[in-house]
């Protein structure tokens, strides 16, 4: 019996790095007129994609962006062995009414806006460690279910504040191989819950920061990289208030911000766009890394990826009782190799 | 790189399979005065356990069952490398904020009832694939939080039908241990979702029981185990009405209903104690399998045990929705070897 194969308390080095064998990214209209339309694979017009209520819509998401990553990688549904899932509505039910129709085992998660990470570093350990030669890692979120579930109906056009960010209407599913050809996990690290005491639930980013800033610098220490070893290091949803946060917690921990730092929230959406801080959801660094981000590393303009996607766990129970907000961040290095 | 080590689509057998090396349960007033009360833990005698609401009860309750199992194991919190849970609150928020005090990485898991198994079986690939050494898996539910999220609040005193079941307040945490003595978790089936069309949420028993016989089914065809190889199979929570529709499938798949089959929703409590169907919640089997039933394992009563926890998983929003009820069921193997 060998030791495990981790490196360091929270980071796990993969001996054979699963391979990223084909993914899709599905967004709404308003993902679809900002500055990545052409990188996505579908732009639905409707929120609603012919669905009577915005959840069933936001399943059908989900359920057609991991059906089109299967087709795009040529395999069956079939040839999936189990699909890793998770999305931010009560008892993730886009997520299970999903995998209803797909037909594959289903691990649900829940790890608010980091599950497309937690996904794909649970799937790697899951490939890696040789139990399963072909996963599915996938998240969505759908900007109307979001906004009811978690703050006003959209109908009531409640004003929104600076900090406040814009729930994505997006998925993003990988295909996770033990072999084939194409970009691969190599590492990931595990995120703490970090709760510093922040409570405004419009201002997310703010209390995301400090758990993102806190995998990042494990994963550093854990792998023993330099922090300049990766392209780009990109945060989940952090928006531009808890990007400036993560930026100045970056400097007190040592790491200097570096030029490839940025976040899915700040680059999904153009300024023009009205979305405040930023983007948010499951799906914003779902259909980041699934649509532009994996793109670029295909290309060869990015060879060395960190994301590092972010969760705020609180529910509107917690908020309505008077808690803060407990935050997590999971890292997934993906390299060219 | 070698073959997946699974067997057949959705089963997987540990080469090394991992200790279940100290566990605890701890539970509510009523299940204390249920059958099993020499079994538990610790019994508390209050619904909100000296905190101010329920929600933030049952987050103490999973926080101090987890590190019952910790200490009793003598570990200390550090070396517990990675938390693997989840309950049935919007957003398990119990777990997260549970995780945010115990300070150990997270990840969050959504199966509803289901969830203790998928913890055990995922946390069991995690060590046995050699990435970590020492994990923690758990799940709990509490009764007053589920019944006013998912049907009325307690004080109402809604009339129960006779199908519904006594969500148990409760919790389980197993530690698993890549070394060390007590019994071992051999393999697990991991389930699809099934949803024969079942709508009444207050009869979650009929809707869980295709999936239960579905994944139990599966485990005899993956393992090439004979049926009457387990001295004890349970379910997790069907209830006494999703029992009988389950034992109508055993008989409909060729599985002959063995006189070592029940489960733990109709074990948890007396007759006498008014729980209709029987128990559910994930802290149901979560609280019966670090009870009684791994106490009866240490003794010898027991040496092979199928733990097949059940999940209901729509919400409150798909059931106005008019949508079914899908349900899920994953199982592990815990073997005395």
């Amino acid at each position: 019996m060998e030791a495990a194969k981790k490196r360091g308390m929270q980071s796990v080095a993969f001996e054979d790095p699963p391979v990223l064998a084909s993914w899709a990214a599905v967004v709404g209209p308003k993902e679809g007129q900002g500055p990545w339309a052409k990188d996505f694979d579908w732009i639905f017009d409707d929120y609603s994609i012919g669905e009577k209520t915005w959840e069933k819509a936001e399943s059908k998401m989900l359920r057609e962006t991991v059906k089109l990553a299967i087709s795009k990688g040529n395999y069956q549904s079939r040839d999936i062995e189990m699909m890793l899932a998770g999305d931010l509505l009560n008892q993730i039910v886009a997520t299970s009414f999903a995998a209803r129709e797909i037909g594959v085992p289903l691990l649900g998660l829940y790890g608010a806006c980091s599950t497309m990470a937690e996904s794909l570093a649970l799937g790697a350990m899951l490939v890696d460690g040789g139990f399963f030669n072909r996963v599915s890692a996938s998240a969505c979120s759908h900007h109307h279910t979001a906004e009811r579930q978690f703050r006003f109906p959209t109908e009531q056009g409640i004003q929104r504040t600076p900090s406040s960010q814009w729930t994505a209407t997006a998925a993003g599913a990988v295909i996770l191989d033990r072999l084939g050809s194409g970009p691969r996990i190599t590492c990931a690290t595990l995120g703490r819950v970090i709760d510093l005491g922040q409570s405004d639930s419009a201002d997310m980013g703010s209390a995301m920061a400090p758990a993102a800033v806190d995998t990042i610098k494990t994963h550093f220490q854990d792998l023993k990289r330099p922090v300049d070893y990766y392209d780009l290091i990109v945060t989940g949803d952090l928006g531009k208030v808890g990007m400036a946060v993560a930026q100045q917690l970056f400097v007190k921990e040592g790491i200097v911000p570096q030029p490839n730092y940025s976040d899915c929230g700040v680059l999904l959406y153009d300024d023009s766009q009205g979305v405040d801080s930023g983007g948010s959801g499951c799906g914003c660094s779902a259909c980041m890394l699934c649509g532009p981000l994996l793109k670029k590393m295909v290309e060869g303009k990015l060879n060395r990826l960190l994301l590092v996607a972010t969760g705020a766990l609180m529910s509107p129970t917690t908020q309505h009782q008077g808690e803060t907000i407990p935050a997590i961040a999971h890292a997934v290095a993906i390299e060219n190799q």
